[in-house]
């Protein structure tokens, strides 16, 4: 007797596909067969459709304080907004305050979560203020099951910035303590004197946010944060990799047999710096800018030949007020984009239907080896008897448009206003417990839960 | 109601491990779940045991004439040998007599091979004589489920020999008809004149099979040969890769985004080439040779990093006496050494032991790389429901010294004598049926069966 | 007392370029200085021209037997078009007929060219038949002032071809006896197997000769060279580069440390394979073929870069008549083109007008590296006290079409018909002789000599 | 009648030795010949010796105030250091003060020089305060004839850094403007955590001068520097350059065909990192430090190579009372060792004699490349009738010990203490007045003058 059946579905792992219905009991998948008799409280067809382990966005900012105002998206919208995307796990970004100790910052994030989030989650801390103290504190923090820490290159004046010195520092770390170094790779000088100099010129149309971010600003910063990976034999997943340069960076590194893991989002994937010279241009604003249709070739084949290894969403939405604020100068538009609804929608329409990836590859891109770099492999990132029961059901012939409408984010506008994706989650399942049941939300705030990491083992 | 389930193993796959019961009918496997109820009617405990899928080794030679006389085991023999390492299909050369078809080449091969097979077999057609009429059959041979040609580089006094204007044809050919075009890879006119060199000058003891065959030899020609397949984009696999040599070519291959599959063998991951220089010296002679323990360390880093992706044996075994034929010049040393039943336990016990590779890997060089590149996936090659139940139990507590007393070919030494494995296959399943149980061959002469093949489509 | 000088020229070497007279006693130069006092029995006026040192073409064919007809220039006329080219030194090869041996070979070829020759010259061995006694000949032949041998890939059916067994030995032997291995090289099965086919569907005409040699066939077989000259540290210099692909061959040797000397010709610096779509296609065939504009951009980025260190010219020239054999099959259409006269004028013209190269440049890879490389130097290839009077005088502002009227070969056609050259040697001294004065021929038949040269030291 | 014949000795250019006359009117070279008639007011006799081009030391620092004291050579004692080391011209840095216009520094660095240089001179700026108003004043500094510019990555405290900003900037303006950018490559964060981390730990001894600039310290900022320089199109020159990391990242520059320009020392190339753990290892303080053996091997291969394109100095001595500032903290020992004196001597001994350069390659890195990097091309850094006549005679046979008594700086210690080096300049000769004659000083305080330099036009 288990609780649900999947029946017939087509499930895809990162290296099968194949017919067989799916039986979930006490949250956990239980049995693979072919005909499973019917003894399900509830049974789900999938006939005709896919059924994915869950999707885990390692990349989320939900409810966070930024450039003088906070993310759209508290954690109810934003994991209410995932579900929908076929997500069944976060892991948000607990940034430090100034003088805060790292176990601190993830009760703060803890504290707005934990009342609010429909699925699973996990946090990154994001430092900002590194000194000896806090390195003390890293086994801690990791035995509590946070296994990941993220440094910004850039945003000085935010507050965020860590130098050099720093990066060398927690890259040293993590090789005996075992956890991945995030970085947020951009060259902060270089980008502060273009910035400047566009200012001094009055040149402060959205425009400017791109072009004092040049490729080869976040392609330097790349090869940088590689060197020291390489100098102290550190653990490196760089985030929101949006350039060639970029790639190239990562390749030489393959090439040489030293693992660098590296992040893409859908927007990098579709999306280009053109839309800064449209009347909307500051609602594309986030770091790195939107970049060139060669740089979206290259991404896409960086996916193909798995040199980048995971797909997450930076989701960090701001409403058209909001960007507002910025209306007069650049400098001023909050940075961020939503996006963890349409990491799957993207993927499929874009990647898999035009035979530029996988089924396979979605899976690993989008759950697998995200499940694997943080931690939270065995227990989640596949379809196999006695993991979790996260699952996602693609439904390869619905049809949807990216519009406000379609879409659960709070913000009253649509990045992809106008674009159409075939192949959408209908269904999505976190610990055996439906959240969105064809396209209608059955889940329960708050019923998510913490899920600690363990330490990092490679991919 | 099942035929058998297997209880309480640690599947494998290339991606998983997770402990589960399979249960098997008609077979195939029909259902993978915790505590099956036993209505099977046959259970095999495999608690503390890995399930694997069954290993397809891709490169055999049973029955094999050459260098005038043929290799000492004959299809029954040597698919008992397989059994008991774990395999559960074979892919053996069919060798085109001169003027022959393939397709006469073919039924020659199945006229020996049917009767006698304890297990499943297909067949690989390697070519000695091209021409245009050959040319013209290959959409019936591949229609027919035989979609791999072999092409040997040297070997011209034994008649085997193509140029690279028919290397050049067969990749051209390739592309468009989805095949794929094994070579062995040595540069003949280099060889040739170090052998003759060496005889002029009386050296003619085992030791000058490998000096005539110096590593550059089999380096020289797998660049080449891959130079032909980017000019032709054609599929290319590179059989016994013995060298590092070799596998730089290979990467730089794989750097520039353009595949090209390499196969080992057990004998060049233990075995180094100061085996020529003992008194039993010529039981070692294949073509390529033993080289060093440099190279031994780079073929397992090319295995870690899969850039080596299967793993077979060229199992051509030739007994002390047939050996004796060049007993003063080695020359006449019949070429070849088994292999198909130590693929497993050698992998396993200095790979998988010693942290080199993960058993995940090992799943796929003997299975599932084998299966996707030589078009038997998914029907084999995979643990999931649907496939046929192909699957190797193995007990990573068996110790066992690989002598000639423990291993099954015929012939009367073993070339690993002394070397002790713990890892080891101790029951193996052929379509639903033991083969070996409990290291007991239980099988029958013929009920293996001839599988056709699909049409190539990379890995 | 001097016998000339030079007036006012700007002399040009290497490294320098600098206004200075020349003084010339006994054939040699014995001074540099501005005002040399006038106490020479011939002054000739240089001013406002470049002095440069005597250009040594390192690569004809005069008079040669090739495919049932000779090439149509004696040495007589090859060498007044090599003088009018700003030549004053010719290496031309001596081909091995069958059985003889290398001196034999030599006293052949010195027998056609001493009473003939209007400049100097040397040979090198084009090596055909090579066996333990031509190996055991070297030194002789060393010694006696030959000291580079040519080995063919392909032309198997002209009874020139070497297999790849006898450019390892050459290669070998190199090292130790100090003489550069000169290679020609494609891919001989290759192009047999396309010309096979082409000849099969009865594609006879002349583009079909540049079909079936396109760039990989030479590409490949560079490649294959430089592995053998890797695999015995041995002396390489690939002749007649002509594909961006013999380029990206040597430049990878040569980020390696391993040199490699590649020659290249002015025509596959101005010629495409568009050619042989005329009407007139047969007069340039030639192997390799002329290439495509992006194979021109690279040879001269190859030049620019150096990777490309000499610029010789195969002159080997056949009349429209002879031309016509291959009317009716490209596959006999005598193979060669003329080119020794045009060297400079298309090197200045379109090299170094262009600012692609500079001046200097020039002087390396016609004079100074051909001289280093063929053991000439520091008698022949540079401007300096001590050396040989060999001076070239180059108008920078002499026009000239290079037409059948203004080139001195004795075929009757050019293949530059139509082509306009700024920049042309105006006068030529052979040790301290006027050959070519203003334009005017006032050398003698037979006055030119054999140079013996050293061994190879490098570049 | 000429002023000076230098009679008999073996001229050495970039490219020829041959053995001539030099005749000398004027201070220029104009007349190269056999036998000059003697009708000079002065011969010198240089039968058996090499006569090369002065050598120009394109990095030196007299009187330097640093780190609270000034280097301990000025710009007589300095001169007359580098006469001795058959130095003719040197290019000192004139540090820009905080605030100050490039003009007005020049004026400070000419004031100090002017009255005292024995030997010619030049200036670059070292930039410390990089401003709009300073790009404004560009122009007229190249006009002025100085045309190289430094800039620091490291030296935060000691207020000399530049970030990445101000780097960009100024190569970005290299390219329109024609000037060469001079980079201080190190990371400055990283190197001043390691730094603190130090003393924190109490380890204050000069081996941790050492072990807070490892390698891949200098490594990642030449990386970084190089990829600016793409970036932007810029004119970069690497000064000291002292690891293999370094010269990886110059090649692979190299290799891609966008020049980089490396410098490195003679204390690089013969003394290893051992002597900060010697009693006087503060003697050996500089940045970045001394390395491995490893990385002198490197260095040389990249001399051989010609990867490395000049060896100057960073000639900035200070006295051993001067190094004791920083006896119980490595962070205060002045940075610097002398070195103008044992470039050609360390050269030629260690490279030359043992076949690793050639003495043609030696007169490039010490005065062709060097001149012509700095536009004092053609008037210096060549042996040609018309230029400078700046010599230096080198007796291959003195032997001599690199002492304090030997040498000519001020400093009462010699860091190369106990070493002999066979091969030293005897005879330097500057605008054709000799200022070392037979290793007597035999110049004038004040002779030398200020050289301006043209624009950069690459090498």
């Amino acid at each position: 007797m288990v609780d649900i059946v999947i029946k017939e579905g087509k499930i895809v792992t990162p290296t099968d596909i194949y017919e067989a219905d799916i039986g979930i009991k006490d949250g956990k998948i239980v049995e693979i067969a072919r005909n499973i008799e019917a003894k399900a409280e509830q049974v789900i067809d999938a006939s005709g459709k896919y059924v994915l382990p869950g999707a885990i966005d390692p990349h989320t900012h939900m409810e966070l304080p930024f450039m003088g105002t906070t993310s759209a998206d508290d954690f109810e919208a934003g994991t209410i907004a995932a579900a929908f995307g076929g997500v069944t796990t976060i892991i948000d970004f607990a940034i430090q305050p100034k003088g805060k100790s790292f176990m601190d910052t993830i009760e703060i994030w803890r504290g707005k979560a934990d009342p609010k989030v429909v699925i699973d989650y996990s946090l990154h801390v994001a430092v900002t203020d590194l000194n000896e103290e806090r390195m003390a504190e890293l086994s801690k923090v990791l035995d509590y099951g946070v296994t990941s820490f993220k440094l910004f290159m850039p945003y000085r004046k935010e507050g965020l910035m860590s130098d050099d010195g720093r990066l060398y520092a927690m890259l040293d770390a993590s090789r005996e303590h075992r956890f991945l170094v995030q970085v947020h790779a951009e060259n902060a000088p270089v980008l502060e004197y273009l910035v400047e100099k566009f200012l001094r010129e009055g040149k402060k149309t959205p425009e400017y946010h791109a072009l004092s971010r040049p490729n080869f600003v976040e392609g330097e910063a790349i090869q940088r944060a590689i060197y020291l990976a390489h100098a102290t034999n550190g653990n490196l997943y760089i985030v929101h990799m949006s350039t060639k340069e970029g790639l190239v960076a990562v390749a030489e590194s393959l090439n040489k047999g030293f693992p660098i893991y590296a992040e893409t989002f859908p927007h990098y994937l579709v999306l280009t710096e053109e839309k800064y010279y449209g009347p909307d241009g500051r609602h594309y604003v986030m770091s790195p800018p939107l970049r060139s249709r060669a740089d979206i070739e290259v991404l896409w084949k960086g996916l193909a030949s798995e040199k980048i290894v995971t797909v997450g969403s930076d989701h960090c939405p701001f409403n058209s007020e909001q960007k507002a604020m910025g209306k007069d100068d650049f400098t001023k538009i909050p940075n961020g984009v939503p996006g963890t609804e349409v990491i799957i929608p993207i993927l499929y329409s874009e990647g898999v239907r035009r035979d530029i990836i996988t089924i396979n590859q979605l899976v690993k891109f989008t759950s697998y080896n995200v499940a694997k770099l943080f931690g939270l492999y065995p227990r989640k990132g596949t379809i196999a008897v006695g993991a979790d029961a996260d699952i996602t059901i693609l439904d390869p012939n619905y049809e949807m448009e990216l519009s406000v409408e379609n879409l659960h984010t709070k913000i009253d506008y649509s990045i992809y206003d106008g674009m159409k994706v075939k192949g959408v989650p209908t269904t999505t399942i976190c610990r055996g417990k439906p959240i969105v049941l064809n396209r209608e939300f059955v889940g329960k705030k708050g019923e998510g839960q913490f899920i600690p990491r363990s330490r990092f083992t490679g991919l």
